[in-house]
């Protein structure tokens, strides 16, 4: 039986699921493949810290390169994360003809471009099923099920911290301080959270997602993000009466020529199905203008969920080989020498359903001048809510608003929290409630 | 650039769809496969009858066999449906080195062992995508991107009928009668609609569905599957006092070497996502080892969702047209030369909880009789509701069960229902409250 030889870079807790599932499941992959894959190699700096794993300690080097330079690899499993030298070393190792499996967002993101053209140029497949949604069949669904599509929308759940956090402040009342903290002593979170909670990472699938659904370049830097660290539990209780569930979505909407995408904390109905993905779980609803809605849901990341699809990348690569093709598929849903840079709407132009909550004063006419600066700039107010006032505090007023242009918002929302009537900043959270 | 050429035979509803979509998006699809799809020949008993489309008469034919015998075509679309002549012609069409793509799930559930066998002999591919799940990736999901895994349990709501069907049952207090005549004059159920509703047609796909998900031959006659026809809406009421809903499932459960497969209408928590699969959508939810919980929803039929999944097949082989390759992955999974059958538990042996609604006589020392009944047959009681009665009708007495057998189960009615103590045939609804 064809054996083929596969080196892994990177052999942290995703490195040791797949380690863990090549040895667990070789039986079934081998009987599918009708080949062996074979773990020639795995390369970290830590080779000594204790791994659930057995492991012939010969595999085990600290130097990347002896996978790069060893002739007998076919595929390299990249799985240490970060910029530098991962970007590095995917590039050697597509010099030297090496297939590409990757779960590293955050470089393809940033690198992409610079990276798909060399594996393209070279003739060598890269596969990243992994570095979005985890588990989730988002990259191939694009790239394949739904490629005679044009996507006419993505509305994505691309974070499970942020996603964690947000079900623990609706489902347990908590403050977003209070679950956070929680969230990083269970390790759903970082030390340094700043990536999962103000939608860096949410933008970094998101990037990849829009290049895959319209086979188009993106700058990562040109879309609009904003996280969930203002989101109160006040937010989340004004939401529950409105019908709605606070959720961070990543947005695509396609326009006539110009894509709208955007990142934000999300007010959905609460019957949609995206607003019953809870907990660390990551969702995709996709409109195909042919397939009508697509509902995608999985585990994000996690060591086996994620091991699941880097596998089924390494198998797909394997398959090629085993028929002495390669780049069946082009790695970005169209070849990259004819791929042009995606025409993204600027924020000011997009239009949506506003909520607000004004920290106001308790004196007579507040109501009304809000109201009338709203009206001023063409925002037409759906609901209101006043609360009763508790002492010595701000009045919270909430207000919905139907559909309006996002540049008309800032400019209401500077002008009034300019005028002397609101104690705190604003507090903004757009609504998407026309989700079929 | 390279011109693909395609066949149809079978131009009705979906084969509309085919040849709307592959004319509106033709640039899209030319863009991302780096090649054209040329549709040469279009066969149908029918070729006067109006369409939505504009099509060149010259493209139509009433003889399938130009398209079968047509050396410059290397890809024939079947969508006639039923058994005949569509599996003769998709067998001409193999022998004759043409890869298939059909949506037609009731000759491959039936005849698949023939046909699948045939085409990996002659090296020609099938793809089926559309048979199973409509626009939903389920075939490409299960053969590629949970390869790696062992599929522990699949859950589906795999016909859109009986589902549109339950959800107005649901939603709008109607009883069964009521709402299947309703669904009669939308063109949502057919004429005769026992394929939907007992179950025949998710029966065919769930079939489809083994056959991937274990890589074995499935015998379809040795699927348990009950119908929906004897749901009322009582049972609908007493379901939501349970907190649960009524959806026809189609599962699979994987035990040591054995699958555990049926169909049957069956109580599902309301929260859990498959609860709120509503009108005629279908959804999977799958259990790998190492994925955990995968979710997919969309449409399972109509005509341009089920357009977008054959056009997305006639690519995939079309990529391997543009190789030079096929049978790239065996179409059931594993190679049809070392496929097996699959090992299905007898219905008799399966566990799990149960729903009985009995009519009750308003004697004193019936509840008594029932119970001790069931305790003797190792079925432990979870919950009772005795409702008053109405005058001179039964009082409906509905509990609900611990895991059981369903042999004893089986053996338990058939005692109750011959005591002379309840008035109608006692109704059982199985519960599957452990969904993750």
């Amino acid at each position: 039986m064809k054996e083929i030889n596969i080196g892994l870079i990177g052999w942290g807790n995703i490195g040791t699921g797949v380690v863990k599932l090549l040895q667990q499941n070789e039986e079934l992959i081998t009987k599918k493949l009708g080949a062996r894959l074979v773990l020639k190699k795995i390369a970290d700096i830590d080779i000594t810290s204790p791994r659930a794993i057995k492991i012939n300690k010969n595999l085990l080097t600290t130097n990347a390169r002896e996978i790069i330079n060893d002739k007998s690899i076919s595929i390299m499993i990249e799985l240490m994360g970060g910029y530098e030298p991962a970007r590095t070393f995917i590039l050697e190792a597509i010099t030297q003809g090496k297939h590409i499996v990757t779960a590293n967002k955050a470089m393809l993101a940033t690198h992409g471009n610079e990276i798909f053209r060399a594996a393209q140029k070279k003739g060598v497949d890269i596969g990243f099923e992994a570095s979005v949604g985890g588990t989730i069949p988002i990259i191939r669904t694009l790239k394949e099920s739904l490629i005679a599509n044009n996507i006419k929308s993505i509305y994505g759940i691309m974070n499970g911290t942020a996603n964690f956090i947000l079900t623990k402040m609706t489902e347990e009342g908590k403050d977003f301080a209070a679950v956070l903290k929680e969230a990083q002593a269970l390790g759903y979170a970082e030390a340094d959270p700043t990536y999962d909670i103000e939608g860096i990472d949410t933008a970094h699938k998101l990037a990849i997602t829009l290049s895959l659904a319209y086979g188009c370049k993106v700058k990562l830097e040109n879309i609009f993000r904003e996280g969930i660290s203002s989101i109160s539990q006040q937010d989340v209780v004004f939401a529950r009466e409105l019908g709605y569930r606070i959720k961070l979505l990543a947005i695509a909407i396609l326009h006539d020529g110009i894509v709208e995408a955007r990142i934000h904390p999300t007010m959905i109905p609460f019957k949609h199905l995206l607003a019953n993905v809870n907990q660390n779980y990551n969702a995709f609803h996709l409109i195909g203008d042919a397939s009508g809605p697509v509902f995608l849901y999985g585990q994000g990341a996690g060591m086996m969920p994620t091991a699941s699809a880097v596998v089924s990348d390494v198998i797909d690569i394997a398959r090629d080989l085993q028929k002495g093709v390669s780049d069946r598929v082009p790695p970005r849903s169209v070849s990259e020498s004819i791929m042009g840079n995606i025409n993204l709407m600027p924020m000011d132009e997009i239009e949506t359903k506003y909520y607000f909550r004004f920290s106001a004063v308790d004196r007579p006419g507040v109501l009304s001048k809000i109201s009338g600066i709203l009206g001023e700039n063409n925002i037409s107010i759906a609901t209101v809510i006043q609360k009763a006032q508790k002492e010595d505090s701000a009045v919270p007023v909430v207000m919905t608003t139907y559909k309006a242009k996002e540049k008309n918002v800032r400019k209401a929302l500077k002008k009034i929290d300019k005028l002397g009537i609101v104690l705190d900043k604003t507090i903004l959270v757009r609504i998407e409630d026309e989700l079929i």
